[in-house]
């Protein structure tokens, strides 16, 4: 019986995308194990690479979109076709059209970014004719509660004076009224699911503006005037839609645009990696394997803490799978996650160098460390067997 | 049935001594397989900490000695008297005596430095009344053929003036006659065997002066000095005792002790490992265990070509058993282990940092890393049992 391998490993930051780690791994356990069934679940976050890694995996398409850009300026984006499903399902990053990357670092004003390209991105798929749509949220560059995004799709925001707002977070403030009259007919049919993080809610202390407005480029006052202004949003939301989004989990995913997406277009908001591994049909994978590999750049004390191998470690333990986890580090206190499924891990490194040195090389080392775990994993298979002959 | 596992490693140069490489190694495995059955056989050359890895391998004690140092200084050396063995059996390293670690910088020059300790060293064994001794050469500081310390033993080297020569390389070229007549009585009845680089030679183009010349401290000229006192050394033991040296595998060890001990002592010379392997009992070890893990600071090319991994895997193996190594750094084309009895190798490290870093935690890593590969190797065995319960 040959031993069914599942690779289920996230991206390598700032070096290898989650589909060439599984691929490198793949390659380090054929050197070892030639007639492994080797499958592989790449796991992504819903930020950048979301589309392309669900699209490989399925083994779907991807469909190049020039929408607006988080800045106004035309960017070249994409969405995915599914392959392999029963309903037919577009998967889009927001990244792709309003991405943190997309904003040139002296326009970095999350006053006045916008999603607006996410709309026109939705509204392709929608045009494609598909059923059901993810979004991932993440790396996003915006902070208009999702504003731009409805607006693309026929949902009219309105200020006082009856009047359609401008693109980007600091207009949220005059919102008076929510038009959903001309909303994208298609929207009524569509389902919409959204891979976002749980914990990221639009208003109160820990609201998006606050934590993540900074890293967007939002000065401290800035900080305060987005803040304001989604409370604002909130309270005609409520008022016009009847739904309180100020601490809805996900509500706060890329700059609100999670609590747009569910407001306006109905979508359903998920934890990420939930619906990630649920589209990957992780579970009916899982049940297929007798060993999970899993991998991230780094491994350390915080990895229990919703990374994607103690989140891999967790499911695979539903089914009493054995996990291990390679990684470029294994950093401070990684041990804590042997309690969390992880059965053990292994480093990609050789010999002493730079992270930089590391990063130059991850490819090679990946794979060479996937054939020496490999090999050891073989050690402890053949000492089975030699101890049953032993003992008969 | 609980594993039965042989530790057998080599030092961590510049970090960690067999012994203690082998302690670390238990310590990582017991964290994972509590009931193991761990077996230690710290490897080491001839070199320094050879007497203290056999006396502490066979439950033994350490005798100290003072003796003549290498450029006539007091030197506290020591030997020492196996345990657990049926002959009374006495063990020493030469570089105790005449270390280069012994001879000041400022006083590197091979054609002074002195064997004459060593032989204090086999006297003190001898009067303590032992039946065997075993001398281990290494990381010696002298170029003196064993002279010195064939004369601390009582035999007369004498010039053409019936003078006894004095202490150095520099003084063979004058050697004309050998007086054995006044030997250490006890030389008739004491074995003496010598582990040793057997590659190493007295005379000719890869002699020992001209090999190892360099780094005793000798200029160009010296070295020539030297060869041409080590040649006329050897024509002078071909006439007097009949034994030509020249060329004899182990001649040179330890800047041509190994021609003295065989010599003037009757001593057996050893491939080093052969001998360390036989008197650690290895092979009784290897055929109680299941399993066998090997060390050493690094593991590349060159590991093949005589280092301590390879040497134990090759034993290893004509037992069956699996060999795992862990090392400190993974070098050029490690790869090649494999074809040598090595089933897989591990690095000590975790994360990207310098040599000096890896050394200054060498004890932790080495610990940490067995951790690990006790790890991977456990989920190969419940792979097994796994597989057979689905089969079943």
């Amino acid at each position: 019986m040959s031993l069914r391998i599942l690779i289920a490993p996230s991206g390598f930051k700032e070096s290898l995308a989650a589909d060439e780690v599984a691929d490198c791994i793949a390659t380090g356990i054929q050197r070892v194990i030639t007639d492994a069934e080797i499958r592989k679940a790449p796991l992504v976050d819903g930020g950048e690479g979301f589309a392309k890694a669900l699209v490989a995996a399925t083994g779907g398409t991807l469909h190049p979109v020039q929408v607006t850009g988080p800045v106004g300026q035309p960017v070249e984006a994409h969405y995915g076709l599914l392959g392999d499903t029963q309903v037919k399902t577009a998967v889009l990053e927001m990244a792709a059209a309003a991405g943190l990357r997309l904003v040139p670092r002296d326009a970095r004003d999350p006053l006045k970014t916008t999603t607006y390209g996410v709309g026109e991105l939705i509204k392709a798929a929608l045009d494609a004719g598909v059923e059901r749509i993810l979004v991932g949220c993440g790396d996003s560059g915006t902070n208009d509660g999702g504003a731009g995004m409805a607006q693309a799709l026929g949902i009219r925001l309105l200020d006082a004076a009856g009047k359609e707002l401008g693109q980007g977070g600091s207009e949220l403030i005059k919102l008076h009224a929510i038009d959903m009259s001309q909303r994208h007919p298609r929207l009524e049919q569509v389902q919409i699911d959204v891979a976002c993080n749980w914990h990221n809610l639009l208003c109160g202390p820990k609201g998006v503006a606050r934590v993540f407005g900074p890293q967007k480029g939002a000065s401290p006052e800035t900080v305060e005037q987005l803040a304001a202004a989604l409370d604002h949003y909130a309270e005609v939301i409520e008022r016009e839609l009847g739904i309180d989004v100020r601490e809805m989990p996900g509500g706060g995913a890329s700059g609100g645009l999670g609590t747009g997406l569910h407001v306006f277009l109905g979508a359903t908001l998920h934890p990420r990696y939930d619906i990630v591994m649920q589209y990957l049909e992780l579970d009916s994978l899982l049940r297929e394997s007798d060993l999970v590999i899993t991998a991230e750049g780094s491994i350390d004390f915080q990895t229990p803490r919703g990374k994607i191998p103690v989140e891999v470690a967790q499911r695979a333990k539903r089914y009493d799978l054995p996990v291990i986890a390679i990684a470029g580090t294994i950093g401070k206190d990684a041990r804590v996650n042997f309690d969390y499924g992880i059965d053990s891990f292994s480093t990609i490194l050789k010999e002493p160098c730079t992270l930089g040195e590391a990063i130059a090389n991850s490819s090679d080392l990946l794979t060479y460390a996937a054939e020496r775990v490999m090999r050891l994993i073989q050690v402890g298979q053949k000492l089975v067997v030699r101890q049953s002959n032993l003992a008969s």
